[in-house]
């Protein structure tokens, strides 16, 4: 435990990162939105402002969306703190509503910034395929009654791997500075009732995961063909790939780093 | 699809029983209470009520307590209908909350009633057994931070499987003809950070699972001997066992019947 300075504040300036869960049902999105609607981020800067006693500025690997929901999204801050890391979790936890929570803490170079650091990230698309979905799913799942075929779905999945321009899969009117992205993972997994959509990529255009499960599904219930997926990615149109399924479904699983120290 | 016959209201009479699944986390408890409370009884009698115009009457076989969950609660009830009944599932869903769940449903004999048609009922009482609980099991699961001995539980639960006396085990100021109950199994299931105990048996008495998640997880804290478990047995004495763990880790998971054709 480290000894608390005579001189409150003249602690050298630290650079933390957090791996942080939560279910995403309340809140609007992680950025901070405008006053009054909750988001992941404003409860993050919220609970360290009480901790720490003055604003701190979060960023994230991942800016998910409304009502998307995450067990391994990482982020940073900077503070001034004679704290030992590993207690910021419990003390930050305290100050957090319980749909919220800080898994573990790790001191990490200054300026460090998840987002550029991070290889990859794995997104989960989960969707119920059943008649009923269970009370435990109905949260986190997105529910298709009708029979999908996995093996369609898997093939078309393969297609998406790899370095593409995925212009196509991303929502109408969002801007980035290129759509090249490389997709290390598209692999449909049963869990039966369940099929889980694991993507695996090194950055995400905007509703990229969510067209990409919608996609794949209208593969799998028979309404498009393998090949389309692979003429969507050529035209670069976004009618060319499928609709985009609801956030609740998605789930950021993890963030991995080139660094297996920052394996959080 | 069965004809609608000319003169309704002149179909026999017949018995439905229903799986279902619910989140206990709203509710009073399976039981109807006095009004303004909901529970998982009024909200099923409502709708078969909405779905049938008259009034319907459900019998569980485990009367699950306010909090508590379940996974595969069999309920039955009387009705007159020509509705086939792999339809009444659908039609009854339409009419009930999103966390209550009619799975499926099967015609049994008149009078049928599922808690004394049960061969067994098995519980699972679910221990988060870690610093932070996940968001996705917060509702879920006892939070639980120290360690504990998983082969000293399952030691100790391994004494409370077979015919017992299990006064001890339930709550103070409850009735029952007989106390006596044979469990079948009772076993803590390591799938970390959770403990899932199970507990299997021919019937329980009130509070008998929670009180036997707290008994066993005394165990595992290292606060109370294994021993001490067959002297609260042989004892009767409800101080003599451990505490009651909260509601929420409880799930009524499968009705077991002798009759292979009611499994549902």
């Amino acid at each position: 435990m480290a000894a608390r300075p005579a001189r409150p504040g003249a602690e050298a300036e630290r650079r933390i990162a957090l791996r942080v869960e939560y279910d995403g049902t309340r809140y609007a999105g992680f950025q901070r939105q405008r006053p009054g609607r909750a988001s992941i981020q404003s409860e993050l800067e919220r609970a360290l402002g009480k901790l720490f006693g003055t604003p701190a500025s979060v960023v994230a690997a991942g800016r998910t969306d409304a009502g998307v929901h995450a067990r391994g999204q990482v982020v940073a801050f900077t503070c001034r703190t004679p704290m030992p890391v590993e207690r910021i979790p419990y003390a930050l936890n305290a100050h957090l509503p319980d749909d919220i929570v800080v898994q573990s803490a790790r001191t990490v170079a200054p300026g460090f910034h998840p987002g550029r650091a991070a290889r990859s990230k794995l997104y989960r698309y989960s969707i119920w395929n059943g008649p009923f979905v269970s009370p435990f799913w109905r949260l986190y799942a997105y529910r298709w009654q009708r029979p999908l075929d996995l093996e369609r779905m898997k093939a078309a999945a393969a297609l998406l791997e790899g370095t593409h321009d995925f212009r196509a899969f991303r929502a109408t009117g969002s801007s980035a500075k290129t759509t090249v992205r490389t997709i290390f993972r598209c692999e449909p997994v049963a869990d039966p009732p369940l099929v889980h959509l694991m993507v695996e990529g090194d950055g995400f255009l905007y509703n990229m995961v969510r067209i990409i499960a919608g996609t794949l599904l209208e593969v799998g219930e028979g309404r498009r063909s393998v090949e389309s997926v692979a003429a969507a990615l050529a035209s670069g149109r976004r009618d060319d790939a499928g609709r985009t399924l609801p956030a609740q479904g998605l789930c950021l699983m993890e963030v991995r780093f080139e660094d297996p120290e920052l394996s959080l």
